[in-house]
């Protein structure tokens, strides 16, 4: 029957595709408010989508951008599936080859690719849980069992709306283990199931001071400068070793546990390579750090905007009103994201000049996540896809954020299974994003296996 | 017969409005490229209203916006005047309360003012002597004696191709002084003759790192963030003093002579004033500094513009690619502003880690220029000008570069008389620029009045 499954995946390829393609096609960038009703569109079609299938499916409004829910079943509801439809902003739109909401197929010399916005984070992988459920359906004439599904629509600005949404529809949701697709491959060759996930807290600041642009000949020297505040506050951020200078930063930080330390040298992460695929060479990190722990481990500070007086080409002798940025912090082991969150605030006013003020504005937080891998579906999981891509499949880490899986511990007390199919040169959350064909192929027949496995 | 000049300006006054309109509704802004053809409009129409007014003056093309040049005589060419007819450009748009570009006149608390873009700087200013030639002629049948006109049109971007103009077109210009209309009334209310001026040097920095922007989950902490740099590299700029640290920065930063800092505290200037205007009160120079020589005698950095990752609503967790900062220095005494741009080179690069690249843009320089003011000019000027405002005229310093001052004294041997009519809250450079219609009159009359004095 497995054997079935898999051909009817394989047959199907063309149309699961083409369904990619159309919910490609739907600009639904979450965090810039001139897209919420594509947004919107994007749940309809999920939802419209699901019910086609089988699933007992519909759009459900939240504070913020919908949610779509569908059930299998009434009764039976072990496992919940989790995706996000929402999508990165597109720009610089000049950098991009095409437009980035008219997605293509592509022959690259690593295969052939599918492109557009949200094609790898996270649309492309999220339907490769859909067109294996699609499939199930096709060859066994019912949904598989057991199975769940909760599509968000702001996982790419901080997941705000859908705690609140959980927190009052738990009954809704009595699963054992979530199921997220919203990962990659190791080494973009080995299955894997992440284990740990990386915490975050994302805040804008803006530093504003004169009460309009002054000229710098005539105000330069005598007027406070918000750009070099700025730059002041967001340099003291690191110390010289590349330790963040927060005060209480590190609390809750914990050392790598010698067995982990071990398992990660064995996967033989090559820094070399994964840092010359996008140009560049040496670890920035901290002094003293294995990459890996980096990346997977330690947590980070990144500045992720900045913007300040005349940007335009040429020159502008403009002592500017105001200056922001935005700062992103990783979290891991126990670092409470709120107190990250005050002891950056208090960093800032503390650093104020006189004439100055500091506005903040928050886009989410969340805590690091650790999985416990004692539930039966993760051994079933790595069987499956060892079977699927001829590799066995490992655990590991991963740097992002995914907030829905502190959502899931805290709220409907489970552990998630974190299982995806992208690729390091996916170019998530940059102009041109792809994901493999390979991918989207073998993580349909992936999810065929484990939900075949799973289903008893 | 000063009286009949005097009276005729005042008759003619609306007309001297409607001409002056005329030319600020051509958006001649010189550092962006898409504004050329209007530069250039700009430019024909000051040659042809030269012409019409009996001045043998013509458009002349240089490397970059062409410059506009009026002859009175063949042979008697004692005084050039100098003026700018290009304009800052005008983002932030959304804050100006008019489009920029349709200049009107309004009723404030403080009188009736002319609104929009190039009103104060430079339009404005230098119709004000266009026009007083206007009258004299009408007045006299003839022009004045004496008088050629130099009106450039990159003085917004660093005067980059009136040099090379001048030095080709030297013998064309055997003028003993210059006549500048590009400053300021003191504390908005006393004439000034301008005596110093700081000089500058603007530069563009442009740092980047990886091929592409990164995810900061998956790269953030291994991967090098040229914001995090460029942050660095600017705050690292000042010491906790305020003083610059470029190595001989300060070479040829002389000490304030004890009878100019005389002269200026008999001034009286109101740094509490000069600051509130503009929503501020505390003197943000090096300390141990006069607020007066902060903006008149020190020099400065000023970081103008940054710009690096999401600048968008919401957030994006991004390490971006490429980071960059506009930054304006300010220069006084004999500083060498060749020197000044190859330290801060080096300290840039200097200060560049791994994997990192930086690009530099020159956006002009000039050395800071101090006026002998024993010509006899400078004695009839100040009596004109505290005969038409009622109070004793003075000499002054001025925070401000003006590139042409230096260009005079090096090319043509001459040093410049700088007076203009302008108030600090004239919000040049700055939305919703305006020039008092007083300023504009009085102006004008002051400019008759000198030209009555030099006659001879």
């Amino acid at each position: 029957m497995l054997e079935r499954l898999l051909s009817c995946i394989d047959d199907d390829l063309p149309n699961s595709l083409e369904r990619l393609f159309k919910l490609l096609e739907i600009p639904s960038v979450s965090t810039d408010p001139a897209y919420a009703s594509h947004c919107d569109a994007a749940a309809d079609w999920l939802a419209a989508h699901l019910k086609d299938i089988g699933f007992d499916a519909d759009k459900r409004s939240t504070d913020g951008h919908p949610v779509v829910v569908g059930h299998g079943t009434r009764e039976n509801r072990r496992f919940l599936f989790y995706g996000h439809y929402d999508v990165q902003p597109v720009d610089p739109l000049g950098l991009w080859e095409q437009d980035p909401f008219k997605p293509m197929l592509q022959d690259t010399p690593g295969g052939q690719v599918i492109r557009g916005r949200g094609a790898s984070d996270d649309k492309g992988q999220l339907m490769t849980f859909v067109e294996a459920c699609r499939a199930w359906k096709i060859v066994f004439g019912r949904l598989p069992r057991s199975i769940s599904l909760l599509l968000e629509g702001e996982e790419e600005c901080g997941s705000v709306s859908v705690a609140p949404f959980l927190e009052k529809n738990a009954k809704e949701f009595p699963a054992e283990l979530g199921l997220v697709c919203d990962t990659g491959l190791l080494a973009d060759a080995t299955p894997a199931i992440i284990t740990r996930l990386r915490g975050g807290v994302n805040v804008e600041i803006a530093i504003s001071a004169a009460n309009r642009d002054l000229h710098s000949g005539i105000y330069g020297g005598l007027a406070v400068n918000p750009v070099r505040v700025l730059a002041k506050i967001l340099a003291d951020l690191h110390d010289e070793s590349g330790r963040i200078t927060l005060e209480g930063f590190y609390d809750g930080v914990p050392e790598l546990p010698p067995d982990v330390a071990e398992q990660w040298r064995r996967l033989g992460f090559d820094h070399g390579e994964f840092l010359g695929d996008v140009g560049l060479s040496s670890p920035a990190g901290e002094s003293g750090r294995e990459p890996i722990e980096m990346i997977w481990s330690r947590p980070t500070c990144d500045i992720t905007g900045i913007a300040g007086g005349y940007q335009g080409d040429g020159f502008k002798t403009v002592v500017a009103a105001k200056a922001s940025a935005k700062v992103g912090f990783r979290l891991v082991g126990s670092q409470n994201p709120a107190k990250v969150r005050e002891s950056f605030q208090a960093h800032v006013l503390g650093s104020l000049p006189p004439d100055c003020d500091a506005e903040f504005i928050s886009y989410g937080e969340n805590h690091a996540t650790e999985m416990a891998t004692d539930h039966i579906a993760f051994r079933l999981a790595k069987d499956a896809l060892t079977e699927e891509w001829g590799i066995p499949a490992v655990y590991a880490g991963c740097g992002g954020s995914i907030p829905i899986t502190s959502m899931f511990k805290d709220i409907l007390g489970m552990d998630s299974m974190l299982i995806g199919f992208g690729k390091d040169d996916d170019r998530i959350h940059s102009p041109n994003e792809k994901y493999d064909l390979a991918s989207f192929h073998k993580g349909i027949r992936s999810w065929a296996r484990i939900l075949y496995a799973l289903d008893s």
